[in-house]
C-alpha cells in the first residue's frame, strides 16, 4: 500500500472498505446474573450492572446478561448455590458470605488482617490467587471470571460507646460477619448476625452495641450517626474486600474464547468503575457524617494488637484442621508478607506524606 | 418457558439452541498502536500488548489492534504527534511526556505531589477528570480512552551521595524529566535530559549525580545501584503516574458502540494487569537490589517540605500564565484535598499499621 493510500486509510479509522460482511461464529446467549447486594448498596451492584452493560454493548446484544439485585431470583446469600446447581448461569457476590461452608472462600474476598484492593488483585491477577482460588472452587461448580469490583478499607463501624482497651470488647454485641466475627470472640465480643435493614432499630434499641457495614457512602444511606455516634478505624477485617463474577463451570467452558475475553474485561471495567466512585464519593459522605455529629475514632494501638493477635490464632487453627485453607494461606501468606514489605517503602511513604501535607494546606 | 425447560437451557449455559445465524454489522479494522515504551519495560508495555491481545480476542480478529515498541514506527516521545496527525489510529503513552506542548498534559498522567494510583483512575472516572482532559486533547484531534497502565508511587531514584539537607540539592545533576525538573530548578537542582539506556554510563563516570527510573523492578534491569548505592523514595512527583490509550478523533467517532466499549474494558484490563505485576514483582526485586548492595533512603522531611513548597509555586505559576491548566487545576486540585483527608482515615491507616505488624511478625 502505498504511503498516501495508508494514510487515506489511517484517517477513516484504518477500516478497510469494501471489506466482505462476515458471519459471526458467537452464538447468541442470555444469562441471568443475581447479585448479593441490593440496589441501595448502587457501587456494589452497579458492578453487576456495568458487567451486564458492557457485554451486552460489546457484543451488540448477541451475549445478554441481565442483573438482578438480592432477592429478585434468590436471596443475597444463596447467589453460589444457585450459579453451583445451574439455576442461573451466572452470580456477582463476595466469597467470604460461603465461610460457612469452608473459611477457605475468604481468601478470594477478604481475611482479617489480610490485603488492601490493590494487594488483593495483584494475588489474585500476579500472584498465583487465580489459579488457587478456582482449583478450590470447581469442586462448588463454579469458575471465577476476575474481580469485579472492591470498597477499599472499610471503616471499623459505628459504636455506642468509646473502645478504649482490649477490655471494651468483653461483652460487645458486635453486628459483624463470618472470619472477623470469629476473631473477636476470642475477645469477648458476641457476634451479632443481622440484615442491613434491621441494624439501625437494633442499635437504637441498644439491642446491640455496635455495627459496622461499608464505608461512608454507604452507611450514610442507613443513618448509623443517629444511633451510634463513634466511628471506628481501621475496619481490619476488610483491608481491601473485592467482589467476584462466578460463572457455573458448565457454562464457563461452553463459552468461545471471544466470549471469555468479553467476561474477563468486562469485571476488569467494573472493577475501574466501583473502586472510582468509592475512592471519589467516600470523601465528601464522611464530611457530611461528621457534619452529622459522627465522632471519628481510631481504634487504639493496643486494641489493634490483641485483634491481629488474636487472627493469627485464627489462621493457625484453620491450618492446623483444613488443608485447602492451608494449602491457599502458605500461598498468600508469603505474598502478603512481600508485599506490603513493598508498599511500606514508597507508596506508604508518599501517601502518608501527602495526608500530613493536605492537613496542613487545608 | 417453562421451569423444567429453563433448567436445561441454563445447564447448558443459556445458549439459545437453534438460533439464527447472525450477519455481524462490525466492519473489519486494522490498526497500528504505537507505544512510548520499550520492550524490556515489559509491564508498561505490556498494557499495549494486553490491549492489542484482548481486542483481537474479543472481536475474534474483526477487530485486530498490533502494539509496536517504542521506536518501531515512531519514537517513543512522538507518539501523541503520529495519532494527531493520523498516520497511526492509536498509541499507548503517558501524557506527561507532551508537557513540552502544554504542562496541562501532566494532569493526564501525574503531577508533583499529585494522586496516587486510585486517586488519579477515581478523579478520571468520577471527579470529572475524563471530560475535561477530552475537552483539551480534542484541540490535539485525540482521544484519551482510558487509564491502560499505572507504576504505583516511583521511587525517588538513585543519587550517587546522600541528601541530608535541603542545601544538598544545589548544583545536583539530577536526570529527570517533566515539571519535576521544573520544581526541582527553584531549589538548585540542575535537571538532566538522558534517554534511559545513557543513564548508567552517565551515572557512572559521574556525569550526573543522580537518576530517576521508576521502580525496583524495572530498576533492576538497568543496575543503576551498582554505580549510585542510595535508593531514594518517594518520588513525590510520580505518586500514581497512569498510562492512556488514546486515539485520532476520526478514528474514534467512526466506531461503532460496540467497538467503542470493547476499547474501554480492554484498557481497564491492561490497567489491572499492569498494576497487578508491578504491584506483585516489585517486592521481590527490591530484596534483590537491597541484598546487591543498594541502600534505601526516604528523603528527609524538611527536603520533602521544601519540594512540596516549589510544587505548590509551580502550580500557581502556571495557574497565573496558562487558562487551561488553571480549569483542570481547579477542579483537580479540590478533588487531591477531598480524596486524601478521605484515605487519611481507614486506609491509610490500615497500610500502616500492616507495614508495621508485617516488620514485627517477619
Amino acid at each position: 500500500m502505498s504511503r498516501r493510500k495508508f494514510l487515506s486509510t489511517a484517517a477513516t479509522g484504518g477500516v478497510i472498505l469494501g471489506a466482505p460482511a462476515i458471519v459471526s461464529a458467537q452464538p447468541t446467549i442470555r444469562w441471568r446474573m443475581p447479585s448479593s447486594f441490593p440496589k441501595n448498596l448502587d457501587t456494589l451492584f452497579g458492578s453487576a450492572e456495568t458487567i451486564a452493560k458492557y457485554v451486552t454493548t460489546m457484543t451488540g446484544g448477541k451475549f445478554t446478561i441481565s442483573a438482578h439485585a438480592a432477592g429478585e431470583i434468590v436471596p443475597g446469600l444463596q447467589v453460589l448455590d444457585a450459579v453451583q446447581a445451574g439455576t442461573v448461569e451466572a452470580g456477582q457476590t463476595a466469597m467470604y458470605y460461603y465461610f460457612g461452608k469452608d473459611p477457605t472462600f475468604a481468601f478470594d474476598t477478604s481475611v482479617p488482617f489480610g490485603l488492601n484492593c490493590r494487594q488483593q488483585q495483584a494475588w489474585v491477577m500476579d500472584g498465583g490467587g487465580a489459579a488457587l482460588m478456582n482449583e478450590f472452587l470447581r469442586e462448588y461448580n463454579v469458575h471465577n471470571v476476575g474481580i469485579c469490583g472492591n470498597t477499599g478499607a472499610q471503616m471499623g463501624g459505628w459504636f455506642r460507646k468509646e473502645i478504649n482497651t482490649v477490655d471494651d470488647l468483653k461483652g460487645l454485641k458486635f453486628r459483624c460477619g463470618g472470619p472477623a466475627g470469629q476473631v473477636l470472640t476470642k475477645l469477648g465480643v458476641v457476634p451479632q448476625q443481622i440484615a442491613g435493614g434491621d441494624i439501625y432499630p437494633s442499635l437504637e434499641k441498644g439491642t446491640i452495641d455496635a455495627a459496622e457495614w461499608v464505608g461512608p457512602y454507604d452507611d450514610e444511606k442507613l443513618g448509623f450517626y443517629k444511633v451510634a455516634k463513634y466511628y471506628y478505624y481501621p475496619g481490619w477485617w476488610e483491608g481491601g474486600p473485592s467482589t467476584n463474577m462466578i460463572v457455573n463451570i458448565k457454562a464457563w467452558e461452553s463459552l468461545t474464547p471471544e466470549y471469555k475475553a468479553i467476561l474477563q474485561a468486562a469485571c476488569s471495567h467494573a472493577y475501574a468503575e466501583c473502586m472510582a466512585k468509592y475512592d471519589a464519593r467516600n470523601a465528601a459522605a464522611l464530611k457530611r457524617l461528621i457534619a452529622g455529629g459522627a465522632i471519628l475514632k481510631a481504634f487504639p494501638r493496643p486494641v489493634m494488637d490483641a485483634c491481629f493477635k488474636a487472627s493469627e490464632e485464627w489462621f493457625a487453627e484453620n491450618n492446623a484442621k483444613n488443608p485447602k485453607f492451608k494449602k491457599i494461606h502458605d500461598n498468600w501468606v508469603k505474598f502478603r508478607s512481600e508485599s506490603i514489605s513493598w508498599f511500606r517503602v514508597t507508596e506508604n511513604t508518599f501517601d502518608d506524606f501527602m495526608a500530613s501535607a493536605m492537613t496542613r494546606r487545608g
